[in-house]
């Protein structure tokens, strides 16, 4: 992954991101550059004067403006580490598994909700679906460097496995049981489906169950990161107050 | 309310805002302004031809590129017609009081909450806060028309006419007694903080109580438009599940 224009090289220093090294160009009188230089050195990350067709080489937007930062790709975790997850803390497993969320404001404010409410982990399809990428990152508000999130490639093969480790999976979609009934005490994931689309077919063929959030409203559609702090805030609630 | 310059007279066409007349530069041969005049000729709003001279004047930004509408203000109601909305019900009052709450996405997404899960209206204060505007609506994703808005100048006065009518009034803020343990039955006002800032000292002290979403994480602050769906959830389960 790379940074690239001033602005950009400029947040991922001061958003704390893992930065291999910065391009920058030499000779430039320009002062956000010699910012630039003064933060990295300040946060010991390596910078490398070049000149500007080496930038123009490296460059992907061919808008470097004499800046680029080479980001550490997001760090994936296995979706296998997410099922030892509640084993190892001696309770009930609770996994989100996210089917086609694309929002990466949505999907920051997932990874924040679900490490803030102690969420095993988040698995996320490949297909249809954004990845964490800068701007999750910073929806997350830095959540995401404290949760456990994996990628796979095909979630019904996943949801496959989850059901072989006797995981109960439930669909958060409309027209399905009210969750406040559904019993989420045990080993439990919950699948969130894309904005707009909900939980796709096989997938929700595929689970164990639908639950729904009961609304009340005329327009009857809750944001999905919303909707999914409703129904991770019901399954904590009947895990602690038992 | 003016939206000017062509995409946000666009949008506020497509967003189905109300629009009492739009201007457009006479003689232009610009294409994006005669898919304006033909998208308001659709929906039925007066365009009228003016020239630049006239658009310059009626501007407000400087950069109307040709066309400006006239949006109606936002409608908000009288803080009385919120207390009256339960008991027109039959229902027990569930107020949301906003305290400070800064983020126009923010806004948008709690107004969505409260409409979905049928809140009987919302309570702002007009000090260091945003106000309904095109983004709050935007984002409440047409919410904003089916539920009561009221904006109050002074919150805590408003405060005190709820304790008055015997409403319990509950601040949502860290340190609070945990929600699924309060008793959220009868008349209810619940007070949002701004982002940040939380709810402020006085309100905290006028309150009946405080009230939070247990939390689990490092990070451990949840997104003040989330943290609301989760308290409006957990009102909502206590009383359709008595």
């Amino acid at each position: 992954m790379k940074a690239e224009g001033k602005n950009a090289v400029k947040e991922a220093l001061t958003a704390g991101s893992e930065i291999s090294k910065i391009l920058i160009q030499k000779e430039s009188t320009d002062r956000a550059l010699t910012a630039i230089v003064a933060m990295a050195k300040e946060r010991g990350v390596r910078v490398t004067f070049v000149d500007k067709r080496a930038l123009d080489r490296e460059s992907v937007t061919g808008r470097h403006q004499g800046a680029i930062a080479y980001l550490a790709d997001f760090a994936y975790c296995d979706a296998e580490e997410i099922l030892a997850e509640g084993p190892s803390k001696g309770e009930a497993r609770f996994i989100l598994v996210l089917d086609g969320v694309e929002d990466p404001h949505n999907l920051g404010s997932i990874i924040r909700v679900a490490e803030c409410m102690g969420v095993d982990g988040i698995v996320i399809g490949s297909r249809r679906a954004v990845g964490v990428n800068e701007t999750v990152i910073r929806a997350s508000a830095g959540a995401a460097a404290h949760v456990k999130i994996a990628q796979v490639g095909n979630i019904n093969d996943f949801i496959r496995t989850l059901k072989d480790n006797f995981i109960t999976v439930l669909a958060l979609d409309m027209d399905g049981e009210n969750i406040a009934k559904a019993d989420l005490c045990g080993d439990v994931a919950i699948i969130i489906g894309g904005e707009g689309k909900g939980v796709s077919r096989l997938t929700r063929d595929l689970s164990d169950g639908i639950v729904s959030i009961p609304m009340f409203g005329k327009v009857s559609s809750l944001n999905a990161s919303v909707a999914t702090g409703m129904a991770v805030y019901e399954c904590v609630r009947q895990r602690k107050n038992k």
